[in-house]
């Protein structure tokens, strides 16, 4: 017996740094510092945006830094729509709304002759919002017509079946593979770091958590968005929950920050977004004690993606000011991002 | 070269299968069987209830189990008062409410004559509700009184102020050591198998996340409950939230399986609670695909903590005719619990 023990000691001790490696966060920390080390954010050119970010994550992270963040407390919130996939020529989830309408029109002949439906079901394309639609009423009855009355499992369901084949008007190519690269390396590379990411956008909410999960690695309960009244009953000793016809809360504007401090209850350390809408979320960002990263995507890129920001449906101008006076990190799509999309599938 | 090469040999032989361990998920489970095996749930007598708890968990982390869950789809949702600590001889919020009044009194010379603030700082003791707030409208007013007008982050600090100060009026022990242990042992137990676990209560969601970090190990974005719409607005460029004077949701009855689909949007598959209010949870809990556990805290037990249900003021009555007659488990507090409270520290 004292010959195997004596054996077994340097075993033990070139063992024990590993085991005792393995077992406590310390690991987690390496494991990230050799991902900062080796190619974070390979799609970002190396210019201010990209450094301003690696700065801001080392800064929050390193156990040394006076503004060491806790890994509980690393909450980082994204806009969708122009911030994680494109938005041109319309919103995506509007595609899934023109061509919901369109599968649903059998069942409802009383759409041909009343507005805003039989514009709708008259256009050939997709890549325009009816003229007759000019308002948010107007739009916001068609949202309804594909979302009230069923439960949000079922329109997640129909959300998930139909963006597998869904297609854009313009490129012809999937719309989940219109997401940005840079942002999905950036998820990463935060996620690695310990942060918490959470969506916070105007798209329906239940539109979002049926592809988010597959798509950004972000899980339905870390997804916030607009969102209709719903209701419980009992049917047949079976618990049912249904959509209303009633919008519940629609998550543009000041309504961002208000959604993130009752859903989240921390205030997000870093903000990322492409319109004035996300302007209320970057100054609460900015407003906080320690810290903080507030990031504005700015669509410059006629060539690759798409170039517009003081104009649009959903403008970047009071933002785009507020970012430049304030300093904070502006990625310029043409001259910061070396790809837009991520490579495609064979 | 050669020499130190051969001697390496064994010991990287030996250290291989602890690295391989400490880097994939393996470990995890390794670790979670072992806390199984060892002394899980030991404030739980070896009665059914706590033979359940284990049987269900069991049943959907086993890989090779055909109700196996996915981590990610493994949320668990529980009620706070009376299922996680202590609510009588009245909620421990109402003891806040009556305590804010009291140091907001000097501010409020009205308040002498004006009801129901005249009984409540006449009232000599925090055992009772004054006979003279006898409806919803006027404990509402109460509420706002401590909540409204101030920002959610003033007011958790002011709660978590007087938490680390306050007595219960009957034990005269701090309130968060009212907490059951039985649970405090559940939600780690619960946590060991990558359950992600969420507070649904009608408390003050900003009231809870004052402690329950601290105190259950539930993160702030983890807790659901009832709140005040809030208002968002720029004050000398800083980003400023505030509590308004009107009420968003009370988490109460239906309120809670709608409140978990709008901000989790994944059934539970086990929730716990111990009034009729938590029935619809545990419904909804109960009509989902795979297998679920609904667990109710029955209050049996006079001796160490109080007995009642049926009669009380939030009953336990048609969730415990339910729950009897589905099979629910029920955790009988004064056989199943082999103690309530956690050891008192010194």
């Amino acid at each position: 017996m004292k010959k195997i023990t004596r054996w077994i000691y340097p075993y033990i001790l070139l063992a024990l740094p590993l085991f005792i490696c393995s077992c406590n966060e310390t690991n987690n920390h390496s494991k990230n510092e050799a991902a900062v080390a080796t190619d974070t954010l390979p799609s970002w050119n190396n210019t201010p945006a990209k450094k301003a970010i690696i700065a801001f994550v080392e800064q929050v992270t390193s156990a040394n830094s006076p503004d060491f963040v806790l890994p509980a407390e690393r909450i980082a919130t994204f806009d969708n729509d122009g911030t994680l996939w494109a938005e041109q020529p319309l919103a995506f989830q509007l595609f899934f709304i023109f061509d919901r309408i369109k599968a649903l029109a059998p069942q409802h002949p009383e759409w041909k002759t009343k507005e805003p439906f039989a514009s709708l079901l008259r256009g050939d394309n997709n890549s325009a919002i009816p003229a007759s639609i000019n308002s948010f009423a107007e739009m916001g009855e068609l949202i309804l017509v594909t979302q009230a009355g069923i439960s949000p499992e079922e329109y997640e369901q129909i959300v998930a079946d139909w963006i597998t084949i869904a297609r854009h008007p313009v490129t012809g190519k999937p719309l989940t593979s219109m997401v940005y690269q840079p942002m999905l390396e950036l998820l990463d590379y935060l996620r690695a770091n310990d942060f918490k990411i959470y969506i916070v956008s105007g798209g329906s909410c239940d539109f979002m958590r049926a592809f988010a999960e597959k798509t950004y690695g972000i899980v339905p309960e870390q997804v916030i968005g607009s969102s209709l009244k719903t209701r419980f009953e009992m049917n047949n000793e079976r618990a049912v929950i249904t959509n209303t016809e009633e919008f519940s809360a629609i998550i543009t504007g000041k309504a961002k920050p208000l959604a993130i401090q009752s859903v989240i209850g921390r205030r997000p350390i870093a903000s990322f977004g492409n319109s004035d809408n996300d302007l209320p979320m970057m100054q609460w960002t900015a407003s906080g004690k320690g810290a903080h990263l507030c990031l504005y995507v700015h669509h410059t890129d006629s060539v690759r993606e798409y170039a517009y920001d003081r104009v649009s449906a959903d403008p970047f101008d009071k933002g785009l000011d507020e970012a430049m006076a304030k300093g904070w990190t502006i990625a310029d799509m043409k001259t910061d991002w070396k790809t837009v999309y991520p490579p495609e599938k064979k």
